[in-house]
């Protein structure tokens, strides 16, 4: 088995291939033609820390993908990331263990901006005002930098708990070209943007409904976990469109998950990012539509970007 | 990370001490001071293969353990070994990855054989008049060795599918100084070993209970998941203490998952493995009873070994 590390993996990904057969994995997930079983969680509360496994098969593939990733969130104090991980990558067709990408938990990242990058071009309003972005840290960035691939707008706001952090999220946005405002309020954020990613660890809204612009567009990737939340409830609800990308999975820990339980919203009103990509229902309807993207993050991206990533480093 | 491959893992593994640390594991798990997800499997039906991720953390460790074990059947016919697998350790204080034990799934031969010994240790009959042994194969083998400890008998009674296995399988064990003779029919096993193992990948049960001789041991480690059954459901009832590694893996798909699909056996019967090896309940009480020992494979059981081997390795 070749364990291959981060600078290789980071070179070795194609960014707009990965973004393909994503598309293709959550196609093939919301028509059920992949083995993903139950998450595996868990909890070290005496470090602040977390784990869980995400396993996928795509029915077809060679190999299959077993993820494991990290957040301890005191490791910082120590020097070290927060975030750690690795992808194991086996054949379908005799079970030997083909690759390890020590990836440090960065293709889980770049998965999950990619769908964000996804659920932009489905579900963004035709005119961008503005792109919020709750959050500073390596996902609110990867996030920023797959959004600019789908709009011509370079306007950021961009929320944030530290001023210090807010700052230094401004200087790696306006490396990419954009105009970056720093606010002190999430409100703010929600009223002069209508393009919304929401890349925090809250356990507590941080937007409410009466705060969006008209036509707006949500995509919270957040709420990966259970207790964790950034939508208010009736936002949730109030939205036109919900697009989930697991129903099982966003059911249990996403966002829409605290509006289920509340009674707001009903299972019928979730469609799947897969079942948009596949046509067999509609994403954004018209530009009035305040529409919403709860991405939990399934096995299948890990398994896509894998399968991407190794592609290259075996040729 | 390091990475660590089968001849130094099997070279770095303290049998007697692993047997130790497993034990603590399964009392550790019968009173909840453990973190074991879920199993994840895998079918690859076109492949005649499968795959199983388990996943533990025994509370106040300094790590937690994800295992990766393959079976595919038809290997054998490109010259592969059917199984294959992997564990990781990784930090509980930071996530981090610490290691990779490449060991290709010998590790979990060994703690499932060391499951067995365990067992035996508690169950078996005092005097046992000859070992039976259901099967072949790797399992099967260190099965015997680790039998071998716990009993003075050397009388060995073999079955298997073929006769050149069977052959094979004698030549083993006459090297460890058994006397063995092969049989054609799992009931002559029965009829003259009082200590069974089986330790076969059957669908079908192989022994019924009219077979047996008075007060016998059983342990059956082959019914790992489901679909799998070694013994005729009316044996198991007939059983007087039924001992599990895991009531949640064996109601599910053990042996006694058969019995009590059949309403033949309460949930009350089963009592765990660690809950005997703590002292709160019994195991073999008297020389007529019937005993059964039912292992699925319990996560902790690969935590624990893994840490007892990466501790030699790291000194």
């Amino acid at each position: 088995m070749k364990v291959y590390e981060l600078p290789a993996i980071m070179a070795a990904l194609d960014v707009h291939q990965a973004m393909c057969a994503i598309e293709l994995g959550f196609v093939a997930y919301s028509a059920g033609r992949v083995q993903v079983p139950p998450v595996q969680a868990f909890g070290f509360p005496q470090a602040n820390g977390d784990c869980c496994i995400k396993s996928a098969y795509v029915e077809g593939s060679e190999t299959f993908t077993v993820k494991v990733s990290t957040g301890f969130y005191s490791n910082p104090q120590q020097g070290l990331p927060s975030n750690d991980g690795l992808m194991l990558v086996l054949s379908a067709s005799t079970g030997q263990p083909l690759a390890l990408l020590a990836d440090q938990g960065w293709l889980t990242c770049m998965r999950t901006a990619l769908a964000g990058r996804i659920a932009a071009r489905l579900l963004a309003p035709n005119r961008v005002e503005a792109i919020g972005i709750l959050g500073t840290g390596m996902q609110a960035r990867l996030q920023l930098e797959q959004l600019l691939a789908v709009t011509a707008c370079r306007e950021v706001l961009v929320w944030g708990r530290s001023d210090a952090a807010r700052r230094d999220y401004r200087a790696f946005a306006e490396a990419l070209g954009c105009t970056v405002r720093c606010v002190e309020q999430p409100r703010l954020v929600a009223e002069a943007a209508n393009l919304l990613v929401c890349a925090t660890p809250s356990r507590e809204p941080l937007l409410q409904r009466e705060w969006l612009l008209p036509g707006s567009h949500i995509t919270a990737v957040g709420a990966d976990a259970s207790g964790k939340q950034e939508l208010a409830v009736e936002l949730v609800a109030s939205a036109q469109r919900i697009i989930v990308d697991s129903r099982r999975q966003c059911s249990q820990y996403g966002e829409v998950s605290h509006a289920l339980k509340a009674g707001l919203i009903a299972p019928s009103q979730l469609s799947e990012l897969g079942e948009v990509l596949a046509g067999h229902t509609t994403g954004r309807e018209h530009d009035g539509q305040l529409t919403l993207a709860d991405l939990t993050g399934v096995a299948v991206q890990d398994a896509q970007i894998a399968r991407c990533v190794l592609e290259v480093l075996q040729r």
